[in-house]
């Protein structure tokens, strides 16, 4: 039956592409016709290479000819046991993920185990010894609501994050080395409606009192613990470019989604995580697991809630523009918007529900957050540099839906609703909802 | 000698006032006539108080009527032993202290030692059990020559500043209640010439793109990573503000000159202490000290270096002042900058030496800033809630020249130099350096 419901699904997902034409938002027609500056292959260390975003991202350089060595403490893998979570799709140990990937490619990786924040001495050593080129630092717990769940979970947040990014950088300084930084941000950093008008890529054209222009870092109003960690990083990337002309490059990446990328699809041992559960799971993974198995869409609020999109074959594309398109010695922190388009998660919500049937529940929202917001972001940089992103209508939808579908049976209906709440007033109000004490049922 | 010596200083010191006031800038005309408001007693933590700044000012909001808790871990004594440096004046130890207070004053203090980055459960407790209406914080490493003196030092500033402040409220927002938390920040957040003239207290207004006008918070451009860690809990205390609705009052203070208040000096064993050495001592009072023993006056760069100063008389003041004027309920962070007074750095040596005829040694600057500023500041809030800050020509420069004087048997000349360098370069200029060869003579 579950393979009846991803045929029925993979159908619904090309129809409803078509529709989702007029509600998205697509930031494509900024785009000029240069391709990816060709660039010589690099040494990159991808920090956080066993997560969601960081293990096609390592395939993918490595397909691209760079030289990756993963570094990561598989903390996402603890964190699903602490949880009493797992990823839906069957992902094998790193172990086994580096020897397949090996067995199937000539672009070989390797994997050294180690915890930023912990390992400072044999951090530095590694960088001593190995001198990459660059360093890809997604090495952060990255889900807002595991960051608000309780105190232990936001001091474990803020300790791991702020100290882990600036390990990095001070073993940077101390090595000597020339080393370019590519970081993952996020648009949570921006706020909403705090630009004036379209989100610029990181600094933000102002006028001061007394009538002078000038351009400042793009004001922090974060939502979460974890988008405060990621506006302090920003301060700690600015500090240590001036002080040390460190060059870094920021990247602020919108709501990730799809699973599998060309590289991880070789192999089913390859696969990659696709989280659904109240903490880790994003939101259109979570909806589209939810239309398979045919249990309600969870709105948060009103879902009038704009967010930016992206898929993980493109932040993986970007990755490999970023590191090969450095800023050069003595230029500022470089900021880039990584995102395809932007979407309110309503109507996301109600175009796959009008198409599966599956009906659309509204819960109080856990996050304390503006109900409704308008959007419009500039990701001019990356399509100046030659990405063409994917977008929601263009067929890869029901890549998901297959996933969904496919692993469906592998799925723990209890851990979908959000259990993680912003603060007392929201835990309350969830308490309260009858939608919520309906769907436990 | 050092008798004669100190009552020669303390002769020149009265002189030497006279001629201040034409050299700086005080902000004390904006006071209007209110007078401090009437407040009953609270219940405060001083996180931080066996420091330079949180000794006297816990004695001082004793002797206001509050009742204060003292938490400190000693690490400002430990980092003493750490360099092999010690207060000129002769501090007692922390137990001592607290007996001889009790044995002068009616109004008692307590101590407990914990440390706020490492025993949060045991901090947690404490605040569940004392119920305090306000926590002072003090608690972090406060010297930016020691934030930059290696990697090591890099990181225990960030971990123990930032995990610090982030415990605390987080501990608060678990314990649930509405704790008033007043924080000891710098004027050196905002960074030299980023706000269009006057230094605002802490926020900017400025013109968004579109020209829509709004209140952002003033861009941080902090200077080492002392004062980055300030900047980090800015968005910090927004963050919490903003979720959990906790009332924050954050102080940017200037320079801290002085060394007794009228607390400190009822017991010689109360004395406040007096760092003279390259990472801890602040630039004013190194002065005194080196002119107390006659070695040259080390200044940095041009000297043209324009800064903010404050009495730590006044320090404790307007911790008083904070602590009875905290925000209202759902209002966002308070900001005051701490400071009474401006002027060049040159200036105040030139001014030393042409009084005691101690020779001026320029020396590389072992920071890397800008050569030169101009430095405005408001001050408004504190003066309209009373405060009638003491200047430098107010006499009480020869306290100063009285201590340096009183115990210069208890100097250690080697620990004068700077022996933290922001950078490579700045170490390479001052390994060059003729001055400083000279000096070491």
């Amino acid at each position: 039956m579950n393979l009846l419901l991803a045929l029925l699904l993979a159908c619904v997902a090309s129809t409803l592409a078509l529709s989702l034409n007029t509600a998205s938002r697509r930031f494509t027609s900024g785009r000029s016709s240069l391709n990816m500056m060709a660039s010589k292959p690099k040494k990159v260390f991808v920090l956080g290479g066993d997560g969601f975003c960081g293990w096609p991202t390592s395939l993918y350089l490595a397909d691209q000819g760079h030289e990756v060595i993963i570094i990561d403490n598989l903390s996402r893998r603890k964190i699903d046991i602490e949880l009493g979570c797992d990823s839906l799709t069957p992902i094998a140990s790193m172990d086994e993920r580096v020897r397949v990937w090996n067995s199937v490619s000539q672009n070989k990786i390797r994997f050294k185990f180690l915890d930023l924040q912990l390992n400072y001495a044999e951090l530095l050593n590694f960088i001593k010894d190995e001198k990459p080129d660059t360093v890809v630092h997604f090495a952060e717990q990255r889900a807002a609501p595991y960051s608000m769940k309780d105190d232990r979970r936001k001091r474990y947040t803020i300790d791991n994050n702020v100290s882990g990014t600036h390990n990095l950088l001070c073993a940077i300084v101390e090595s000597g080395q020339d080393i370019h930084v590519v970081h993952l941000g996020t648009m949570g950093v921006y706020g909403y409606g705090t630009s004036g008008g379209e989100i610029p890529e990181g600094y933000l054209d102002v006028i001061l009192p007394g009538g002078r222009p000038t351009k400042i870092l793009h004001p922090a109003y974060p939502g979460s613990v974890y988008h405060l960690t990621k506006c302090l990083d920003a301060l700690v990337f600015q500090f240590y470019n001036k002080n040390d002309g460190l060059r870094v490059t920021d990247l602020h990446q919108g709501i990730v989604w799809g699973t599998n990328t060309p590289q991880t699809i070789k192999d089913e041992r390859l696969i990659n995580r696709f989280d659904y559960d109240g903490d880790y799971g994003t939101v259109l993974n979570r909806f589209l697991m939810q239309a398979a198995l045919n249990i309600p869409l969870t709105v948060y609020g009103t879902g009038g809630q704009t967010r930016a999109f992206i898929h993980i074959t493109d932040t993986a594309r970007c990755i490999d523009i970023a590191i090969n398109n450095p800023p050069k010695s003595g230029e500022k922190v470089e900021i880039f918007n990584q995102v395809a388009e932007t979407l309110r998660v309503g109507e996301l919500a109600k175009l796959i529900s009008s198409k599966t049937g599956c009906p659309t529940r509204f819960l109080e929202n856990p996050r304390k957050e503006d109900a409704e917001n308008e959007l419009e972001v500039s990701n001019k940089k990356f399509c100046n540099l030659g990405l063409n992103p994917i977008t929601l209508d263009v067929g890869l939808l029901d890549e998901v839906v297959n996933i969904a579908g496919k692993y469906s049976n592998r799925c723990d209906k209890t851990k979908v609703l959000p259990s993680s709440f912003w603060n007392k007033a929201r835990a309350d109000a969830a308490a309260k909802d009858e939608a919520r004490i309906e769907d436990r049922k």
